[in-house]
């Protein structure tokens, strides 16, 4: 029976009766399954997660090298429940042998909210008549009622109320319609829901309170839009058309594209997991990374009243990147020739349920790849660029994160997220002084400042996993201007720092000097510059986290208080606020923090490592940002450095190719369909052929 | 007849002869009358520069608000000539009125260098016998001098020489084939040129010799990659066409799209001057940005060993970002429907001469300009960008730079920049120690380390001229943790700095408090958040100038040691490193530096003021730029900030929207082109109508 049902998984993802690739998500069937083992045992849990247990790092790395001789590592699927008392039970399924292996009761955590525990809340809260007395206060009265909405985060932690209950804090807001957005209408209380017995515990009241906004609702959707004159009709259409299709290939979630070939993994936390990344290098498939995925994040608030230091969100780990991603449309978040992959997952009661297109994958055009004119003749080679892009979008709550890996023809790997969405707010009263801790966006509607800090975790495989991280410093040479060595004051050069030790590398961004860190292969050094080879991290988006030390966010977040952590690479470490992140007290800071102090000066040099960033942007709102933000970009570069001989991309056909000697080698025009905008001349396309 | 020849001008930049607009570049036939002028009175000069003198603000201010009450001004040509013996004249010539009515001879300086003055060099230095000679040294016959090539920069300063003489500095290289790219051969020794007798006049020869490089070809054309394998054929077309044409319109040079309008100009020296830039918010045309430039340049060699301390190229001021300017190629450089520009320029002879193509205006899809999701009922609305994107390309010898000017619909504006090209190489011997002075990115050839640092000229408009800059750092409140003001630690705020004086707001970047610069208007406040209308530069490639204070480039580049200057408006500062920039000592620093001294307590509050940014990137070259870069791009934005009183891109249509009554008002899909990547299954189309 287990065998046939697993056979039936492995149908689902390959569609050839093939079985999975061992980081394959789990399918439906498998996640069924995994029910099914576990209720003969333990009839009355809930679930919170189901997903793969990836396979040890080590058996893989011997798999993926060689998948017709090495065994196949079993499907295992790793398990959290929740149980009546705020009980947590992490277990694991070995799906191939159809039996439980661990099964744990784990006191004083709680996993993250999952979108039936958000569900629920709004209906609770509505009906409380504590929280009926509060709405009446400010303004609304009982029958209203039902124009009361709430966002109801986790507590994140509040000292009060500890670990053991869990809970979440509803962030109130009311609708005049429903059609109107509830964060121009901010209420001001807090009430605190005790998701385990169903009910409203407590209720934050402020000092000072502030009646319901009476402001005309804000709203951006179409009828609103009709009544102020409506859309903008000058803009023409862009078509993006694919007709002979697109230049990747999928084997099951493995893809190929260009020089490029990875496996595209989605999880219900980090969502996107891209693994076994590699490079074909004239022929040989070099390692490049391991894994890559976004691990953790926190949006810690600027204002320091309570209780919003409780509005810090760990997004990943509090309610999960994959729970929250939207079902994508073509056309719409996408264009193009598009592939989508679903995700699957376990619902509270069991059932297996399903995201449809989860993940967009295609091509873009991405301008101008490589040129150079000669000055002399005019001879010139210019190719164009394309790029490979897999993406997700979630959404938390008021806010929205679009998440795009994209692969460049270079080497290049580049992590774009976009963040848009809404504001979280709360009200104002007229002519308060918000004391610099928000923005007045909207009459009645204070923004608070806040970061979106990402925390990446990149597990490098510069030509295999043994590698050494060095942060490197753009540097003025040594000697003054006039003395011998540097009469003109301008030798400078790249300082290198070998990070030695979990301790000594955690280590900030310094925009100054340009700093980047390098992940190098010490045992392989670049036959030209005799330079270990290494892929370097840009990134520049890199602010301080500004809660301070010792305070509740820096506790919690602990991966945020350095641009850069590297680790020994460990099966376990996967989460950097720990495996459950609601109501962790910060006491001791899990995850990175943790690891670190078990083994502070462990030799990392030359060795399987995991280099943890966190980047991110400090957020002061304005009105521009309202009532539905623009997309703010924000991106970084993971660029292989004396890790090729010569530029990769050579092998891209250009788009037009002349040389001195006259001999017209590639004068044929690639692009037919460019036009020029306005009618008639064409001589812009003849001159391109016929240079 | 100077009506004629200005009617028949006109007619050429209009096509329908009407007047130019004030701020148009000259056209040839403006240009020819200059020089018809000129000859009149001063007939043996040489022409180095003709160019739009642009009529003063205060009279430009009153013309554009009401041109058709306003006189016009006269079209007037800033003239540079040059004449025997190094000589260096400075002209305004009145085109309206038909006469010169300035004309200095200006000692000591020497204009920038031409085309013209590059294409030179190399048949003097083929025939120089002391070049023979060192060829022979170096294992090139003299049999074999039409191999040698070079690239004839301008000496940019040798104390030896000084300023008097006219100077070129010759960087040699060989070419096996003349298809070969010589950057693989780079030659040891440095002839010197006197370009007013068009001699040789010394060689910089280096201690150690290093004999002309002996390793193949490493060349990108055609013929090679097919001699490696070919190009690769698996890159299927992408489409991007607009059936219905541009949204965007002209008239004459001044181009509206969605809310913006804006006039395009073009000059010899920043290539591309936007000017007038305004944003019409929901009826009023409102002023954000005078006129935006990218005023000059420096790029710094780190190796301190002579002659490499003048390889510092002010690749605008020095050799002119028009005058190098690509002819842009339609499907090559630009892909969709294109509208181009060209850029009129006056040779020696004094012969109007014209790029054509020289400016690319287009439009993108920009991806998601906003989306949010109620996680309730899965409503949505997903709106896409467009972005109009105005560009050029030029080519400094042997870099690339593609400069991207981007209108985004949010109000942002954009500056996109994408270095390409091939690096500046010199010989190394084998086993050589390079001193960490450079990269061995091939065998035999050192490419420096250097920094590409651009001076942005931000003239605010921020509506209207009097406008203030704030520096803008992300702080952490006061109090401590546990402090009643602070109890979490959690507090932080945008600590604004107000930039009172030129002498104060010399400032740095720092990454860690996200550093910004707002350009506000004290006199305007947004009736919502009750701070001034403004706009933020954001900008996070930064890097400090790192020749070192005092020496030759920090001295002759002052613009480039902080990352912000302001200054007080002055119609006669448009060059941050001076007018005449070759052979410039740096005793005293011309530009920026001298214009500060002048009046460093000068009152900059409210007035109008320019700002000056310098940004780039420090570029240790490694062998994946070799033999021709993969494009690395860098960017800054200027965005709205407490300008708007909301989103002002809430006019673009969205490609879905749905309410939560349920009421679909958006329902239509937008794009019926894209599609499944592999076929069949259109159920995403499907699903995006019928949400
Ligand atoms: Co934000
Ligand atoms: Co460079």
């Amino acid at each position: 029976m287990a065998l046939d049902r697993l056979k039936q998984a492995a149908s689902h993802v390959t569609g050839i009766g093939r079985a999975p690739h061992p980081l394959d998500p789990l399918v439906e069937t498998e996640i069924e399954y995994a029910v099914s083992i576990i209720r003969k045992q333990y009839s009355h849990v809930a679930f919170n997660a189901i997903t793969l247990f990836e396979p040890p790092k080590a058996i893989m790395l011997k798999w993926v090298k060689d998948p017709e001789h090495t065994p196949r590592p079993n499907r295992v699927a790793d398990v959290v429940c929740t149980g009546k008392g705020s009980k947590v039970f992490d277990g694991l399924v070995d799906l191939t042998d159809g039996k439980i292996i661990k099964w744990d009761e784990t006191p004083d955590v709680q996993p993250l909210i999952t979108m039936e525990d958000l569900q629920i809340v709004e209906s609770v809260v509505r009906k409380d008549p504590k929280v009926i007395e509060q709405c009446g206060i400010i303004g609304i009265p009982p029958e209203d009622m039902h124009k009361v909405y709430c966002d109801p985060w986790t507590i994140g932690y509040d000292e009060r109320f500890g670990s053991k209950v869990r809970l979440q804090q509803a962030l109130m807001y009311y609708r005049p319609h429903p059609d109107d957005s509830q964060y121009t209408y901010p209420l001001d209380f807090t009430p605190i829901y005790n998701s385990d017995t169903q009910e409203i515990i407590h209720i934050d009241v402020p000092p000072i309170r502030r009646p319901v906004n009476k402001a005309p609702p804000n709203n951006y959707h179409a009828a609103a839009i009709e009544k102020e004159g409506g859309f903008r009709t000058d803009l023409k259409p862009i078509n993006i058309t694919q007709p002979e299709g697109v230049s990747f290939s999928l084997d099951g979630r493995v893809i190929s594209w260009q020089n490029w070939k990875l496996h595209i993994g989605f999880n219900y936390r980090e969502g996107l997991v891209l693994s076994n990344i590699t490079f074909n290098d004239k022929g040989t498939e070099r390692d490049t990374f391991w894994r890559l995925s976004l691990a953790e994040m926190v949006v810690p608030y600027g204002n320091p009243e309570h209780p919003h230091q409780r509005k810090h969100a760990f997004d990943l780990g509090e309610y999960g990147g994959g729970y929250m991603t939207n079902s994508l449309s073509l056309g719409c978040d996408c264009k193009g020739a598009i592939h989508y992959m679903d995700a699957a997952f376990v619902n509270k009661a069991g059932a297996a349920t399903t995201i449809k297109n989860a993940v967009c994958i295609h091509e873009e055009d991405a301008g101008i790849l490589f040129k150079h004119t000669d000055f002399r003749d005019d001879s010139v080679t210019v190719t164009r660029a394309r790029k490979l892009v897999i993406s997700h979008i979630f959404t938390a709550a008021n806010y929205e994160y679009c998440v795009y890996w994209i692969f460049h023809q270079d080497g290049t790997i580049q992590l774009e997220i976009k963040l848009t969405g809404i504001l979280n707010t709360f009200p104002c009263n007229e002519g308060e002084d918000l004391h610099g801790w928000g923005t007045e966006v909207y009459p009645g509607v204070n923004a608070h400042n806040h970061q979106h800090l990402f925390c990446m975790r990149i597990d490098p495989n510069v030509d295999g996993p043994n590698n050494t991280v060095f942060m490197v410093d753009a540097a003025r040479g040594s000697g003054e201007v006039g003395s011998a060595e540097n009469k003109y004051g301008n030798a400078f050069y790249a300082l290198k720092t070998k990070l030695a030790t979990p301790e000594q590398a955690q280590t900030d961004y310094n925009g100054a000097t340009s700093r980047t860190w390098e992940m190098c292969n010490e045992s392989k050094i670049n036959p030209y510059s005799k330079k270990p080879v290494s892929y370097k991290l840009v990134s520049r988006e890199v602010p301080e986290l500004l809660p301070k030390p010792g305070g509740l966010v820096w506790k919690r977040a602990g991966f945020a208080r350095h641009a850069v952590h590297v680790t020994k690479y460990d099966d376990g470490q996967l989460h950097p606020a720990g495996r459950h992140v609601p109501q962790t007290s910060g006491e001791v800071s899990q995850g990175i923090p943790q690891w670190i102090s078990e083994n502070p000066n462990a030799d990392i040099t030359n060795t399987d490592v995991v280099l943890w960033h966190t980047f991110g942007i400090t957020h002061f709102p304005s009105p521009e940002d309202f009532p539905v933000m623009p997309a703010e970009p924000m991106t970084l570069l993971l660029r292989p450095r004396n890790f090729f001989t010569r530029n990769p991309c050579l092998d891209v056909p250009p788009s037009y190719c002349s040389v001195p000697s006259g001999v017209r080698q590639g004068g044929t025009l690639v692009d037919k369909l460019s036009r020029m905008a306005f009618g008639g001349d064409k001589s812009g396309t003849q001159e391109c052929c016929s240079k």
